[in-house]
């Protein structure tokens, strides 16, 4: 095991019903600044909801943050607080409302072009305006962590950045509000969630027997309830594990003391900049080749996943790994996420422009060894095609 | 999955020479009481690499707080911090000694009667101290939790409190510290963790796999690296697989969303209570034939618990939770905690005095069904013997 810092202190309330929580959670002198995507929550009747229980307080709404949350938005919602001098946030959404509210929570307070707290990764945010969140789809996990990636349309760029300041004080975690969500969306959020999962544990075995154990105890179960949270959208036990699988995914605890890949989703960042492929379908086209080009790296921790994770135990150590990662593809395409380029459109053409983006982003060390270079990735697309 | 809050503030501070950090994670200006058990702070330098790291902060220093910390001796602490103003308090050792700073820390503001805090389980806490702690035992998971368990030796009473109010500022778990302590410090230690596990897990099957899967892998390293953290005690990975495992077995985390059971613990309190024994010795004793007890509401995880966590996969239902018991049983004994009353030179004529002092307490209901009762528990002992 690695040495390591561990804090995470946002607040989950999980269950049915619990946006009443909200007259409790935020405090009751808050001038709030509710932020939403698109017309899901207005319709679907959560935003109402909402309102209700946050009574009396002064509420201002802030709409249309997209899916890849663009700086050029978010800016918006900065001048709305600074102007109507508002003092709390409250995202309702999914990973990219709660993404873009961490911005703009930091970016309100921020002294300076807030475009440097993309560049700086977020190590020169001092302070955030407090927020919380209202989940209604399951995937990012960004409700309880301190990360959060944004998109500067302008330059096709799409960086992320961190901060103990951005953690939400609470998260909202209702099951019942993804049964509208359209199927694209729960399959991406399987994928995610598996994915952040996989960044976090297939690199090399570093003697956290625990954290393995976790890993593994997440992807089986993603594996397990991803299908039938499709087939079964309003079975709420289904939607509950699924939405507590991917907010545990990427809360920073199976991450603490081991190495971190996170190669997939640099590569990933370049092909939802560039050509606006969804975050999820980037990853499933990506991480097999990905695992096949790093097999020899990854070979002790790719046999482990094979045995522990699909239960593969015939074969070579090689045999072992080349199973696991046909199992991975095959679960991806399950859900309906496709791994090819081609599934999308794109083809041998596209890539050396990719690849330019990669390097001027300085994604040129990539990996948990530093060693995937732009060379690699160029390779990875190649036969991902 | 069943409804829940889950908010846990606690920093971690893993590895090596963590103990410098203090410096950082005490405020510049506070005035701090460092509490101590017996004299193995002292005699193994951890005390004076904390002072060190204190450097010019005004330190005073509680020593004495005893395994199952007292009512009695804590209350002298709370005189010295009121009388000396002290604003911070520092806990270095293992659960007894976290479990009663969180009592100080509470006492020290705490309007009335502190037995009150134990009489209301907590309940009346609204503010406490700040405080942080410096763990050298794993075992209690004190160290990341808002639990605390105070005996009152007048009145042969062990009675738990918790409060969102005393959950350690932040906690270094530094591996090192543990090189040193005796074997039968160790191994109570994995008899605790792997009791708190239980106690959150083997229940009944409430849909919750991510729960049941990170519980089965705490148990899995616990029986992998328990019997090595003994053999051999300066190997670092081993003593740190330990140490976070147990931290994280009672955290808060696998408890969300399930049911609990804590009958073994109830009983086990009253016969520390009354004969002394080990927190840890208590739970060895008791957990088998309560499990044999329980075994008909229990079925559909004890063969869970065989199967993931034993690999027993042959035999009848019954045969496979009669099988798990005695594995369980085999895995105490096997890391020197004896499982039989008379071990402990205790008879069937102590009997009728323990359950008398369980049912004083109020312990008539136990269980994840409420449904233990005090002739359960006469029953569970007289197996036990």
């Amino acid at each position: 095991m690695q040495d390591f810092s561990f804090y995470n202190p946002t607040r989950i309330e999980f269950g049915a019903g619990k946006i009443a929580r909200l007259d409790a959670l935020v405090p009751a002198n808050a001038r709030v600044l509710v932020l939403l995507g698109g017309e899901s929550a207005r319709r679907s009747g959560t935003l109402d909801e909402v309102l209700t229980a946050l009574g009396e307080r002064e509420v201002q709404v802030f709409n249309g943050i997209e899916p890849n949350p663009s700086f050029e938005t978010l800016m918006k919602a900065v001048d709305q607080v600074r102007e109507q001098q508002l003092d709390y946030l409250l995202a309702v959404g999914g990973g990219s409302v709660i993404d873009g509210t961490k911005f703009v929570a930091a970016a309100a307070l921020f002294n300076g072009d807030a475009w440097d707290i993309l560049l700086q990764g977020g190590q020169n945010v001092t302070s955030a305006l407090p927020f919380g969140s209202v989940l209604t789809l399951p995937a990012t996990g960004s409700e309880m962590n301190k990360g959060s990636v944004i998109t500067r349309k302008s330059l096709a760029a799409k960086l992320p950045f961190a901060s103990e300041h951005v953690y939400p004080q609470f998260s909202i975690l209702d099951p019942v509000k993804t049964y509208t969500l359209p199927p694209r969306q729960i399959a991406n959020g399987v994928v995610d969630a598996f994915m952040h999962v996989i960044e976090q544990y297939l690199t090399y075995p570093a003697e956290a027997p625990v954290q393995d154990r976790f890993a593994e105890g997440l992807l089986q179960t993603l594996i397990e309830v991803g299908p039938k949270a499709l087939a079964n959208p309003e079975d709420y036990q289904t939607r509950a594990s699924l939405m507590w699988t991917a907010t545990l995914a990427l809360n920073g605890l199976i991450g603490s003391g081991v190495p971190q890949d996170w190669a997939t989703h640099m590569l990933g960042h370049e092909l939802t900049a560039l050509h606006g492929l969804d975050h999820a379908q980037t990853l499933a086209i990506i991480l097999p080749e990905m695992l096949r080009q790093r097999k020899a790296a990854k070979l002790g921790k790719l046999v482990q996943y094979a045995e522990r994770v699909w239960n593969i135990d015939t074969g070579s150590d090689d045999d072992k790994a080349e199973t696991a990662i046909e199992c991975t593809r095959d679960f991806f395409e399950a859900v309906g996420v496709k791994t090819r380029l081609s599934d999308y459109g794109l083809g041998a053409e596209h890539i050396d422009n990719i690849i330019d983006s990669l390097t001027n982003h300085g994604m040129t060390k990539l990996g948990e060894h530093n060693d995937v270079t732009p060379e690699h990735c160029r390779q990875i697309l190649l036969a991902s095609i």
